[in-house]
């Protein structure tokens, strides 16, 4: 028996044809009415707020705005030194591979633009929707000024979705003219990739007042070392005697020439039980580094590079100085080096704004997610593998006002593994909403982030922080803890007014985890050592690791209660029974927000757009 | 902090609105345009071959037809006794909320026509994008009718995605003029639900021999019982000495008038080992009902609601008649009369078309799926609970001729708690294509489907069954048996040539159970008797169903080696070591299809359509 597709449908439609095909005709018309519109229509450079190099030196920058009633990105890309046209998108983790592109190249006599995508071969394909819209492309003296807008959502499946946190963009150059997209070959580009957070929260400044002062911690002129990454740490102090006042504000001081190269900085304040902490500038990781600096991780203040100025809200600062606090600061730069400059000199930085006019409230910061313990592990081979901490109505209801709290940024943090982060408050088993999400989340891209909303906490919500782990490389299981290739999930919110609550974190109950090595031991026919002085480390190292163990190990950690961290500090508790606690249980989750399609402002034809710039290069 | 959408975005679109304004204009003029064009083309009742009463009155009568390459269907709706309108629509299982619906609605001057959604609580909304697509409206004698058109997939979220396998088609009927689609209360409607596969696969119809002969398998004037559900049971014989003939076809035969009460119809072939059979004419379920005819049960023709003619390949006939099968036959017929009504006289059941030209070959039947053994089961409370019985390479390797046999139709099985079924063939470990998928089975409505591409099966391919069940409404756990509250998951596969394989199915290990019973007992702390006596079902009987038992039941059932019925009758296996047996291994999954939003030829207002109808009823 065989399928006939010979026998013709008896469609209603033979008229309709007649009119489709007008209608496309005028479709068409229009379509280039509107390229030619919009290429007179070239907006200026301060319509663009954010701006990052996309390489390291420096030659490609791209600035962007966000429009989110029309739900869509302007972008404005400088090319400083154009050859034979590049490539510019977006991709999960930063991947060649099953990316979205937009694309302009030169056959050597007429430049295209158009809206490509990369398969999982790195192979280029026009897009049967061109969603990356052309507005315009202006000569300038400083290089060629590409502008085109995206919809966040474009409802075309090979399209990349842009949503909240980090947004992997990628380029490449091409050096060559190429007569078509599908004669661009992706592997032998120039290429490369930059994160940045595209969909800036949309916050109104707040009134600064007038008595604002600022201080700077910068590097002193530091060479920046010929390597491609360096942590660079520099102490300084505050005057002695210096009174409490609030930060309201800080942002980046960045040498200039040297944008591509600083990659992200923190000022972190020193613990305030040690008198005083020595000198030091140099690379963090060096042997001449005084112990003493490891007792500075209180943070102050964190940038990373295409973030802009950090704003507290009106109400609240951050507290530093006066008594009870320690006069000593660590500057730790992250200089990103890959084409080895050398000698370049640098004096980047953080520029505090603050005030002794005090705020309302203090700000705090409150660490979410997992216990560093060892119970929580992540099997090797996984693409995937999800683990969650709760803060829970019960810690919340001991140790927040009754007026709540208020969220107004986060700071999502893992080791290498992690892929995701996810923070959600709930409140009577029911989500509520989202208090920052990072779905592309990478451990080398850590911002401090304001959020969209401020999220209003009071006793008795949850907290409830999801992280996601890739261990495709790895043989063997990753252990929660401290080290670098052990795992973190957690969340630091920054809030106010300040409370007692510096950490609320949970980790499996270790019974039930004892349960599952028994079980796991009995059900493989497996010797597992269970003797008590074998660590869990190396009891999960024992794990053969086939799919039942795996899915087990997942059953688990969503089934057995809890041991929560319901601290004032990283030592002390909160009173009470805080061991064997019931999980939290969801019986209302948020629904996935189902992308719209924004409603087309023009058709999308399937064919490059030729563009008049000339000849580019011989 | 607040968020402020008041700073203007800087978008370079000002010139832009302009222009799209310009668009939309055209558009809308274009609209009306095409909408006057389609109502001057409305297609004749010849243009929608497949047809079925959608209310047990017959007052609603849908036909259809499906264009494959535009990837839509055309419906064409007689309205017998129009009223103030009625809403005709799709659902995932026939339910009234979260339902896809074309509307027709009249205030008792004006008539509209629009697509709308129910919420869930059944409170009608306009959808923002008009995929119903009205084509005409005609007034005849018999009634009203109205044509309009649906793609199968709109892209609108809100929108049913027309898919193989069986759809739920609802309709309700306005008694009362209505003001707005808002004021329409869904709860108070008079209406229904209809099941009918949608997507009628494309099949060539072969030749047909010219000596074929027809016998009718008909009930003989039975007076169709005054309640909602009859099964009605009929015997009947072959002619002594009826030499073996290849059916090559059948067709149902409805007596005029019952086409809204005829459900659906067997004929079964008797067992051969007994050399007659009783004569009987009455419900299936009576008391009076001779048990031999629990020996008649190889289906040799079956046809439901909807269903049109089915053929055999042009290779291949089903054997009936001849030495070493039986003379007699069992006709069954599900009345379904929810409106009791009294008296109705029936003669239905199917006309089978047969050749003394044997065909090359003999068609056969094979079950795939699982075997009916208490150890695969399903706990209770479960939503959608997954359960999958394989066909393996090895039973396949041994069976199957080196040429493969072709499967070229399907009839789907399971009980009451059976919600999704789905075959696929996999080779080398890679999934190749569905034989056959139904993701809104009923167990109401089991059809033999023929396929719209003819299977090839060689040596060493696994064929793998999906049920998917739930079991929200019950509370103890539903294991696999031949009993109506315990669960089945097959595919008969019809198939050629035959062979001896009658029965390709698994089960879990029962060892592994013992061990999952055995784990089960030790992480609950609970006393569950594992005592040799106590019986599969007494054991899931006694398991507490939390989520961690649940869980780990699936992981044990993705997890433990199967026991293979690789079988030439249902006792009888072929030799070799069928215990024990590794689970078939996927590393390469078929994608799933995206939905393609098809080129719109029309835009979509989101307003209703009004239409001429003149007054429908004061």
């Amino acid at each position: 028996m065989q399928n006939s597709r010979s026998k013709p449908c008896s469609c209603p439609s033979l008229k309709l044809r007649e009119v489709a095909s007008m209608y496309f005709t005028m479709v068409a018309a229009f379509l280039v009415i509107l390229v030619v519109a919009l290429q007179g229509s070239v907006p200026r450079g301060s319509d663009f707020p954010y701006k990052v190099p996309l390489d390291p030196q420096g030659l490609l920058e791209l600035s962007w705005n966000v429009s989110y009633p029309e739900q869509a990105v302007n972008f404005q890309l400088l090319i400083r030194d154009l050859q034979f046209g590049l490539l510019f998108g977006m991709s999960d983790r930063g991947e060649f591979e099953n990316a979205d592109l937009a694309v302009l190249w030169s056959d050597g006599h007429n430049s295209y633009f158009g809206d490509a995508w990369s398969d999982a071969k790195g192979q280029l394909h026009m897009d049967s929707q061109q969603d990356y819209q052309l507005l315009g492309a202006r000569r300038a003296p400083e290089g060629l000024y590409l502008l085109f807008r995206r919809a966040f959502s474009t409802c075309d499946p090979k399209d990349y979705l842009i949503e909240d946190g980090t947004v992997h963009l990628i380029y490449g150059i091409l050096e060559k003219p190429v007569h078509s997209l599908q004669a661009i070959n992706i592997s032998a580009l120039h290429g490369g990739l930059q994160r940045v957070q595209l969909l800036k929260p949309n916050i109104s400044i707040p009134e600064l007042p007038r008595d604002m002062k600022t201080m700077e911690i910068t590097a002193p002129d530091v060479v920046i070392p010929s390597q491609e990454t360096t942590y660079w740490c520099y102490m300084a102090e505050l005057p002695e005697g210096f009174p409490k006042h609030h930060i309201i504000m800080y942002e980046p001081v960045v040498t200039a020439g040297n944008e591509a190269l600083v990659h992200h900085m923190e000022v972190f304040q020193c613990a305030a039980e040690f008198d005083s902490f020595p000198h030091y500038n140099g690379p963090c990781d060096s042997k001449m580094k005084p112990d003493r600096l490891n007792y500075c991780r209180h943070v102050l203040a964190a940038w990373a590079m295409g973030a802009q100025a950090f704003y507290y809200p009106e109400e609240a600062g951050l507290a530093f100085g006066g008594p009870g606090s320690s006069r000593y600061l660590r500057l730790e730069i992250h200089y990103h080096n890959p084409l080895v400059f050398k000698g370049r000199r640098d004096s980047s930085g953080i520029r505090l704004y603050y005030t002794a006019t005090l705020r309302p409230y203090d700000a705090g910061i409150m660490e979410l997610g997992l216990v560093y313990t060892p119970v929580m592990a992540i099997p090797p081979g996984e693409d995937s593998f999800i683990l969650t901490g709760y803060c829970t109505d019960k810690c919340t209801q001991l140790a927040l006002p009754a007026a709540g709290i208020r969220i107004f940024a986060s700071q999502l943090h893992t080791h290498l593994a992690g892929r995701k982060v996810v923070t959600v408050l709930s409140r009577d088993g029911k989500e509520q909403q989202v208090v920052n999400a990072d779905r592309h989340y990478s451990p080398h891209f850590q911002e401090i982030r304001m959020l969209k909303e401020v999220v209003a906490v009071f006793p008795g919500d949850e907290l409830i922080t999801t992280c996601t782990y890739n261990t495709e490389d790895r043989s063997r299981a990753t252990v929660g803890g401290f080290g670098i290739l052990e795992e973190m999930c957690v969340n630091y919110v920054h809030y106010y007014p300040q409370t007692q609550l510096e950490l609320c974190k949970s980790a499996v109950d270790p019974g039930y985890l004892h349960r599952y090595f028994n079980l796991v031991n009995r059900f493989n026919d497996e010797e597992i050592c269970m003797c008590p002085q074998v660590s869990v480390p190396q009891q999960f190292d024992s794990i053969p690791w086939n799919t039942f163990n795996r899915d087990v190990l997942k059953s688990l950690y969503s089934f057995a209660p809890i041991s929560m961290h319901c601290n004032k500090s990283s030592a002390v508790r909160f009173p009470g029974e805080w061991e064997k606690q019931p999980l939290p249980s969801i019986t209302e989750r948020l629904r996935e927000r189902i992308p719209r399609c924004p409603p087309a402002p023009e058709p999308h034809p399937a064919a490059p757009i030729a563009l008049n710039l000339g000849q580019l290069r011989r």
